[in-house]
């Protein structure tokens, strides 16, 4: 369908949410300087005709020229407006969520959402109706806030080979990663910090789980390898048993421990997508990305290594984000022409977890008496896992092993870690890290 | 003007240069695998229409499928084809070059260019004609090799206010730089092997000088802040002046020094384009920057702060941002449509060097003898210009003084400075270095 250009010099927008970023949106896109900015560089005029929100409870905004006339609990009839051009989705949820970016570009608005879970499941899907619809589906700020790193790997990087994606995408896991590396503490310690911060949610699952991090996994995925991706593909392990004495022998053996979300092609189709926590070197650009900050790393067969750095959530930024996506979806509307070809999103094989290639990094505490290395590390040459290096620490009573290995498959490592816990003399398998290798970068 | 649209499915690409991006460029555009994802991927056919070159001298391609029957000397003919959709620059030189370019636009065709020092005299002027031409200019390889800083500034940053742009823009001297501090010797030791590593040109000039930083410094703060800059507006030091001493005592300081292009829009207007070496806290995401990476930092009133880092030069990265804006030229031109409205470059005052406030750092050998420490600090006080800290270091019967100051007028350094070079006390005032401190960011 030809894409739908503006009734006037106008873009009505409707926001769906009006939270700290929905709010932080509203004023960037009414306060008067900033307005009159947009309007030079889009050649539009935009106009914010409606704020859907859930309860009638008044608006606090830092915007003298708020107008609480424009609130509304009816998100539906909102949606269906004939003179919205553009809904903004900063409400989060998924399932009636989708209801209403389904009816709005059903009915030829364009979409911009930040909402990373219900992208996660139903990108690919609502990307095909925004083209049947002549419509634009954009949504940036779901990965990484800031930082426009979708709109790289969908645009700039276009017409490069992108062979694997990194990214540290969740700032409460790095915040606390990060405090625990510069001796903040353990890791429930340095949890509740972040939470008094208002770094960490009040039930901290989806981040410390890694879910969070899995969905924009997923994102980032779909769109470096032009296929469907949904969080359900991401194999996802969090943080929540990584130690201070972990994050701190890594240091030690010049690593930093990161919550890396990994993207990969392996020989050239093979899909593989990750979340785990990880030991970088020192030297990685990755290691130095400290506090709440996300990261994105991209390397592909002409670019070579690409890094974006920035603020990956908070008010501002992430509305920033899809202020980004709302000039986009203005310029794009103002020069009307024949949508971009979409995609048809390829079948991509994926390579299980068991065949992925990795360095590790395993502690294992042991009763201290002589015949128990050989017998530990017999068990990694059972399996094929090599040890690089081996260091002993000694416990009250008993002896913790600190191992790191050569690259090995997952599958020989996991076999490997199953029969270390059935051993009679291993007391207690601990964190299972994987390590990138200071010569693959 | 209505945009031109393509003759049919394919786009006629002519290549001006076949050096080492040329090359690559070709290499890219013409492997089958690459050819077949670029049609996917915009809906259009590459083809190499032609490809001028200076000499008939054969090109050495990896290719075997290299079509040697493409290369012709006429490049004034190439650029008037009528089967020519877009002519690529990769030959640089500025007068000649900027005709035929001039010429292309002219007849409709779109143009990339990796030619920095051609964009920053003459990017607006051709920014403009390609507008009234309905064809595309874009030039994302001229600054900063394979990052899309210029995409990022223009696209997914276009509905934020940016106040300042700091960048590692030049591989050369941040290899220099890099490798200095890690205690690879004095400057021009140091310049011999970057040669011998072909990571500096035989005539380093454009280089060491800063006038390649600067040229790049006149394309980022004209799209950063939408006026016109050129390489004049830049007030430009290079790095022939630092000594692996200054590096060691920054270092030491707890800073990195690089060669840092600066574009900075002074309380909401005024504009400051600078090019100097530069301390920069090492906690500061650009100080990691090392080797001949290059890195483009940015900071705007909502995103934040945002970094991007990665391949500042060589033929397949170069070649990378090129075929990244070839990808973008296809795109356009078979959606079709109006074109964006061209941004009326804004009029801004250029805030003169002399009103910058910064902090300093400047080492003075001075006669070893009692007194000559009150004598010189007197000439600080006198133009206002508070010490934060010195440290005195014994040479060979005089000593050296290195000050860090507090933040003072650029005007007030100078004027310091001169009285300095004329006080009989003093035998030498080496390097003034531009210090960020650690609390701006």
């Amino acid at each position: 369908m030809a894409r739908r250009r503006p009734a006037s010099t106008t873009l009505r927008v409707a926001l769906l949410g009006c939270g700290n970023v929905g709010l932080a949106l509203y004023e960037l896109l009414t306060e008067p300087v900033q307005r009159a900015a947009l309007a030079e560089r889009t050649g539009l005029t935009f106009d914010v005709v409606g704020i859907a929100v859930t309860s009638t409870k008044p608006v606090r905004s830092s915007a003298p020229w708020f107008d609480a006339s424009l609130l509304t609990t009816d998100a539906a009839s909102l949606v269906l407006r004939p003179d919205v051009d553009v809904v903004v989705e900063v409400m989060g949820g998924i399932d009636g969520t989708v209801d209403l970016l389904d009816a709005a570009l059903r009915s030829g608005a364009s979409v911009v959402s930040a909402n990373k879970a219900l992208l996660a499941v139903h990108g690919r899907r609502l990307s095909q109706l925004a083209y049947d619809h002549g419509a634009d589906l954009r949504y940036e700020a779901a990965v990484a806030g800031a930082i426009p790193i979708l709109r790289v790997l969908r645009d700039a990087l276009a017409g490069e080979q992108v062979h694997r994606v990194m990214g540290i995408v969740n700032g409460t896991t790095n915040f606390i990663l990060s405090t625990m590396a510069a001796g903040g503490g353990d890791y429930a310690a340095v949890l509740e910090q972040a939470q008094r911060l208002g770094l960490a949610e009040r039930d901290p699952a989806a981040d410390v789980l890694g879910t969070d991090a899995a969905a924009k996994a997923a994102i980032l995925a779909s769109l470096a390898f032009d296929c469907k991706v949904t969080t359900k593909d991401v194999h996802c392990e969090g943080i929540t048993e990584v130690t201070a004495a972990d994050v701190a022998f890594a240091r030690d053996l010049g690593f930093a421990v990161k919550l890396l979300a990994v993207c990969e092609l392996l020989d050239g189709d093979e899909l593989s997508v990750r979340v785990h926590p990880t030991m970088v070197p020192l030297d990685h650009p990755l290691a130095a990305v400290d506090g709440a900050f996300n990261a994105v790393f991209v390397e592909g067969a002409s670019c070579g290594e690409l890094m974006l750095y920035g603020r990956g959530a908070g008010g501002r930024p992430t509305a920033s984000a899809v202020l980004g996506d709302l000039v986009e979806v203005a310029r794009s509307m103002r020069r009307g022409g024949t949508p971009d070809v979409p995609l048809a999103p390829k079948v991509r094989p994926r390579r299980p977890l068991a065949a992925i290639a990795s360095a590790f990094y395993l502690t294992i505490d042991v009763a201290d008496r002589p015949g128990v290395l050989a017998e530990v590390t017999a068990i990694f040459g059972r399996h094929g896992v090599s040890i690089r290096s081996m260091e002993q620490l000694d416990l009250a009573g008993e002896a913790r092993l600190v191992f790191v290995t050569h690259v090995a498959l997952e599958g020989a490592m996991a076999a490997t870690v199953k029969d270390l816990r059935r051993c009679r003399v291993v007391d207690r398998v601990g964190t299972l890290l994987r390590v990138i290798e200071g010569d693959q970068n």
